[in-house]
């Protein structure tokens, strides 16, 4: 893993929550992205070599829904860059990880992700994302 | 927030999450350090510039005895790495933000450390920290 590249939180209100982190962070976001395949409306700010990415379900089948009515508003995922996502992929199947996904999917901000089941993560849910080029 | 100085992760056993989270990185801790005024045990990984700080509980008065309780296994907390904490401290308090402790404490890694209460930040917990010169 290569660093943080983001950290992903749920949040109930987009507009709400994008004037809170601003008002926390001390400056404005940087873009925003809607994935319709997630079912979520996404807000970034970067952070260092970070970026903290805000999460907003746009329909109940949103695992972001999903997340918000069984735990609430809170940090969703962290998400690490890989170099080669298929070497990590393979490496992390060996090491005796789940994959919540074998075929990388398409992410917010140019980005091919795979998700770890967090029952192998100790709670924590893991998303592997490369650029894509 | 010059940077996402490292992530907390609340674990029930050090030394099995500590296994983990070396094959999930793909290598070894640099260090660890008990936080008695805390009453945690920590051990930290490097990422990037980013660290992920595993937490165990070494007395069940310990936050992380009780977040364990409450929530189980999990990301526990974001800590932002700040220029000035003072300075940081002030311009949140203005913009309505609750500070869990108004005097800076000590945390791991040679730190002085503020919280926010996730009450005010979104149900995240967020810790403030400064490098100890």
């Amino acid at each position: 893993m290569k660093k943080i590249e983001h950290l992903g939180i749920a949040v109930k209100n987009m507009e709400a929550s994008a004037m809170l982190f601003e008002k926390l962070l001390g400056y404005a976001p940087y873009k925003t992205e809607e994935v319709p395949t997630e079912g979520v409306n996404t807000l970034f700010f970067k952070c260092g070599e970070s970026k903290i990415e805000l999460l907003e379900a746009t329909n109940e089948q949103s695992p972001i829904a999903k997340f918000l009515e069984k735990k609430g508003e809170g940090i969703h995922h962290i998400a690490f860059e890989v170099g080669d996502l298929a070497t990590e992929m393979n490496r992390l199947i060996k090491e005796g990880f789940a994959l919540i996904n074998e075929t990388p999917k398409l992410g917010a901000d140019n980005k091919l992700v795979v998700f770890l089941h967090p029952k192998s993560t100790n709670g924590v849910l893991i998303e592997l994302c490369q650029d894509i080029k």
